[in-house]
């Protein structure tokens, strides 16, 4: 029973985009966007070695990056004008090990407040056919004026 | 009141550094390990403008790099002989800006159970002399037999 | 992208019906099993004014209640025979006031491993002909030998 | 390293012991306040077979009650004049079984912010002379206007 999520600025694509351009971050992981509608947001990287743990799959912290940038958007697309988001906190659990040759991180939005977001993250491994649910995230973000 | 914290490995130092020399993710980040005791972990990296995002301070997904391997390094020193530890879950909560020249994140142990550890990181952000505390982490690891 | 969740105990709903009656915290709470089938669980408590806080709805770990129970029967629906389930963790995020005549929590396995299972549990507020989402919890629990 | 904390309002020990009186909760679970001063709160409640789950100890909710207002109460006492708190979310790892004639939540505010606190809660089990650590939770609260 989801709530109606309908944007709040007409704007809302150029203010993505804009965010996620002037995120250095979002280069260095190679972070492609693959899908960006009202409170729903597909990020996907390609997985390299030089992010993994002792076990050669990707350190834990790796997915939270991408899933923390997938919420971070979703939640943006749905405030009014002139706001700008920061991560108050997320908590992550890991379900099957980040290792294929994609990462995916689909977030929704689960409930858009007038100051804070709850969003849900779903991290997802893909290796050729095979797509493993990597790791859940339910994260909380809080609206503030943009500069 | 927390629990008594012991080494149950007489070799805990060298599994730990064998376990950070085996991860690639520990390199690309620069970190280096700056304490290193039984259940008590420090580890810095640098700052760099590459991890940030559109504010200029790093993505709330970095210090959750650097957290996770604080804690998990942590736990792994009380751990018996023939083991290695997963990250099950953590919770990062934001305090401030992740910004300065290094980042310090502080590990100690919880509670060290048979299965499973319970973590808390502190995550510093160091700027000069101002060192500000950046984000908190409650973690869940589990131990696995080693290969 | 959820996983089959097929149960392992042919004798599952007799591991759960006799979970539920042993709690004294079920009576307790009023709670009523409205929906139980493998990995999938629905309970209601009705409100009562002696649980809530300074605003007059339910104090926020009053849900948490309701909801640790609901994930807990939903994962040990799908557990082995001789298995008992206790909570390692959970987080909630509270979106409304619980207020209303009916707290519902519906509970669905994320992960239903060897050893731990993730839950996602929604606590809803029925008032009248009014559902709202209070609450969304993410909740890790590990299975033990029943006695 | 923690900042320091130090109350805005002259009156916080009458806001904070007039929110505890009218939390009927307070009254149900028999809690009582133990210590209260700036950014630090204790709080005890006995132990009843009437909360307790299959195994004999409290369910998991029932420390999750006692932390979520001991967490409260402790930010609540930093917050300037005309200020009520709601928690947003919090997650609690269980550490120990919560078994013994007394369970007792000490918080203390790990950051008081402008709109957002975070807060760290221990839950103990008192046994005679007893005490385990049976819960950590970590907890983010807001402020809003008092009524």
């Amino acid at each position: 029973m989801p709530d109606a999520l309908s944007p709040r600025n007409p704007d809302w694509q150029a203010v993505v985009q804009d965010s996620f351009a002037r995120q250095a971050v979002m280069a260095t992981f190679q972070v492609s966007m693959v899908l960006m509608e009202p409170g729903h947001c597909i990020l996907e990287m390609p997985f390299h070695a030089r992010w993994t743990q002792q076990g050669g799959s990707l350190q834990a912290g790796i997915p939270a990056v991408l899933a923390d940038s997938a919420g971070g958007f979703a939640c943006l697309s749905l405030m009014p004008p002139a706001s700008d988001v920061l991560a108050v906190e997320f908590k992550i659990n890991f379900l099957a090990p980040a290792l294929g040759q994609v990462i995916r991180a689909e977030a929704v939005v689960v409930k858009s407040g007038r100051t804070l977001s709850i969003n849900q993250v779903d991290v997802y491994a893909i290796d050729g056919d095979t797509v493993r649910h990597a790791a859940r995230v339910q994260q909380t973000a809080i609206r503030v004026d943009s500069r």
